[in-house]
């Protein structure tokens, strides 16, 4: 696939996400509008929706040919939205912008931003439910993909990490707990999305366990980039302010390992991934290069 | 009953729903184990248990017999006390004393705040996906009662009425808006607890219907039990500080409809809830009771 091939047909597939995430948003009326507003203006802002990517494709290299797969890929989306929001809460990391736009609290106010997390966090599993009355004879494999859902979002997944880094900030820390904040904080998502998608789509149990630890690769190769990006880019080119782990003091990668080897990593630990991926006896030529892409990606 | 065997039996009920609490409590360790205190703290600080009693209750009195009701009435518990986690964050009602105790963000530090009622939030649908391992072939009637518990937790159920309570603080507000506030805010989660009892023991869609109609009333009676409280009781008594809704400025029955004519308002709802319990095939009566009891609560 050319350079240009493969751009649109990426853009394809974001346009495929944008418009599954917009059938699954609530009308805007009521007396609760200004919420709904606001759960519109932090889910639809844009972002490479790399989460519900990841689930459709992984969905679709084992052969899942549902609908089924569309409330989980909206409600995917809805718990990484949800906890941008609240990461970028004053008491937070207090950021004003995000992708390029004022942050949700900043537009609506902090309690807003606080009821607006709340709501696509909840919001997200209602969506996920709607899967129940579209296939009840699924009902099994539809429990099981919540139980990931919500086991990786939380306090043994991505909550558990958010809260580690949020307690280590201004202070070094070694790589050990590094690695778990990693793992956790942006791992576990990654890891959900591609075993959800395996899970509906019927893989057996040893193909889930090779998509998690497929996923666990790419999801700290993914945050070493994203440590990389902030002393490499400019906030124009990332559409988020860049140094600002350094402005919050924050050990990184790139500070434990230093910048050089920090890269190495993030290729070492790709090509596992990749690695991991070629053996499983199916294969979708469009996840196994959007993987190889996040290596080298500039936002 | 005489009031004292009453006033055991309900404390038994109440031990009973703590330990089904603290099953459920995830383990204190690793590096995220100061959220797992704060969850702790804030799940553990007593209260009434008012919404998984009504569940339990109502699945005992459509004959329910499995355990897959505890995951739920668990579940139930986080998403109220989550929600009470956030209402007192200072961009909220900024309360420092809940229960008699510290508010969560008092002691945790507000960061911390945000992140435990975040984490109450997901654990209770993690705790709820458990029963799809528990009793797999009742996988159809779990999901269905996942949809009602996140539904009625939502931006149609609570959130929504929190959305419209905070955005009318200070300002007066008329009928109709106060009752969307109570139904909403109050009445869902009441709703939800009846409902799931109700679905999970496999009542019939009419007796479901019935069923969240007495909640709706219940969850209403209590709201303006409430209202009445905050100006008649003391903060010895209620654990909480009294006069708050003064203090804050809002609309509430009192204001609206005057002392005399909240507590009858009161009397006659909570006597429509009871006319339409008894219609039902079923009766428990320490359900039947609890609902009478709710009228004459002095905290």
């Amino acid at each position: 696939m050319s350079l240009n091939n493969w751009e649109s047909s990426r853009e394809e597939k974001v346009s495929e996400i944008e418009e599954i995430l917009k059938s699954y948003l609530p009308k805007q009326e009521g007396f609760q509008k200004v919420i709904l507003e606001a759960m519109e203006y932090s889910l639809m802002a844009g972002g490479k929706r790399l989460r519900p990517m990841l689930m459709l494709e992984t969905y679709r290299m084992f052969g899942g040919k549902s609908d089924i797969i569309r409330p989980f890929a909206a409600a995917q989306e809805m718990i990484h939205t949800y906890s941008l929001v609240h990461d970028d809460l004053p008491a937070m990391d207090n950021d004003e912008f995000r992708r390029g736009r004022r942050t949700t609290h900043v537009v609506y106010g902090e309690d807003m931003g606080i009821l607006a997390g709340d709501a696509l966090l909840n919001y997200a599993f209602e969506t996920a439910a709607t899967a129940f009355e579209m296939e009840p004879e699924s009902a099994p494999v539809i429990g099981k993909a919540i139980a990931i859902l919500a086991g990786k979002a939380g306090v043994y997944g991505m909550i558990g990490g958010q809260v580690v880094d949020v307690s280590s900030s201004g202070r070094q820390i070694e790589r050990e707990k590094l690695d778990f904040i990693y793992a956790l904080k942006t791992g576990a998502l990654i890891e959900s999305s591609m075993m959800i998608g395996a899970v509906l789509a019927g893989a057996s149990k040893d193909e889930i366990r090779t998509i998690e630890r497929i996923a666990s690769k790419v999801g700290l190769a993914f945050q070493i980039q994203d440590d990389i990006l902030d002393v490499t880019s400019t906030t124009d080119e990332l559409g988020k302010p860049v140094h600002s782990d350094e402005k919050n003091e924050k050990t990184t990668y790139v500070t434990l390992r230093g910048l050089e080897q920090a890269k190495q990593d993030v290729e070492v630990i790709s090509e596992e991934a990749l690695t991991l991926l070629e053996g499983l006896p199916v294969a979708n030529p469009f996840l196994t290069r959007l993987l190889r892409e996040l290596i080298h990606r500039k936002k």
